[in-house]
């Protein structure tokens, strides 16, 4: 008998990172990756022309900005950015945010740059 | 200028339905559906023979019976169960889940039977 691997509190796994715009995946789920982000300021314009991308808030509050207007998300509140939609995340307070998307998708998309982070697994 | 859509508030969206172990789709993620659901007493065991199905509980408790021993979730807690392996959902109080798992997927598994039902748009 082998014991099921344990649930993922996110609370927990919230209090063992500090680095913003990290990316911290917690689970997988097939060829997807569950993952974890604490946010806070202004990140770039930035697409992912393969897929959408599912944004969930935990704590703080994020507005998501798109070339047709913002959207703002407060805890229990989700969105998904569409494959090929131009956007740019913001928190002005720190935010965490439940991401899913597949694996490989890059935090910077098609733009690259000094921000640009695989995600990290997070035991 | 096209609006974006709205974001989708869990809370609000639950307040809007309240049959148990019913599916409900509030978004989409590529090929994937968001989904929340009511759960109250004990479902039946199945299994996913072609995907893994994430779970994560919103408010309440949920159990999630494995052949290897139980899993147990609350609030802020998250679980995938890998494809191919059987469980059984029971909760014993009233509890509000959001579900991630491919379009198409049946609540029953490979299971069928009366309790088995496609997910529904929630608008």
């Amino acid at each position: 008998m082998t014991e099921p691997s344990a649930p993922v509190n996110i609370a927990e796994k919230l209090a063992r990172f500090s680095d913003l715009w990290a990316q911290k995946k917690v689970a997988d789920l097939n060829d997807y990756e569950v993952k974890l982000a604490k946010l806070k300021g202004e990140f770039i314009w930035h697409t992912h022309a393969e897929t959408d991308e599912f944004f969930l808030v935990i704590s703080g509050r994020l507005t998501i900005r798109l070339r047709d207007g913002d959207v703002v998300l407060g805890p229990g509140e989700l969105y998904v950015v569409p494959r090929g939609v131009e956007h740019c995340p913001v928190a002005e307070e720190e935010t965490a945010i439940l991401l899913l998307e597949p694996a490989g998708v890059l935090n910077t998309g098609d733009q690259g740059g000094p921000l640009t982070r695989a995600a990290e697994i997070l035991g």
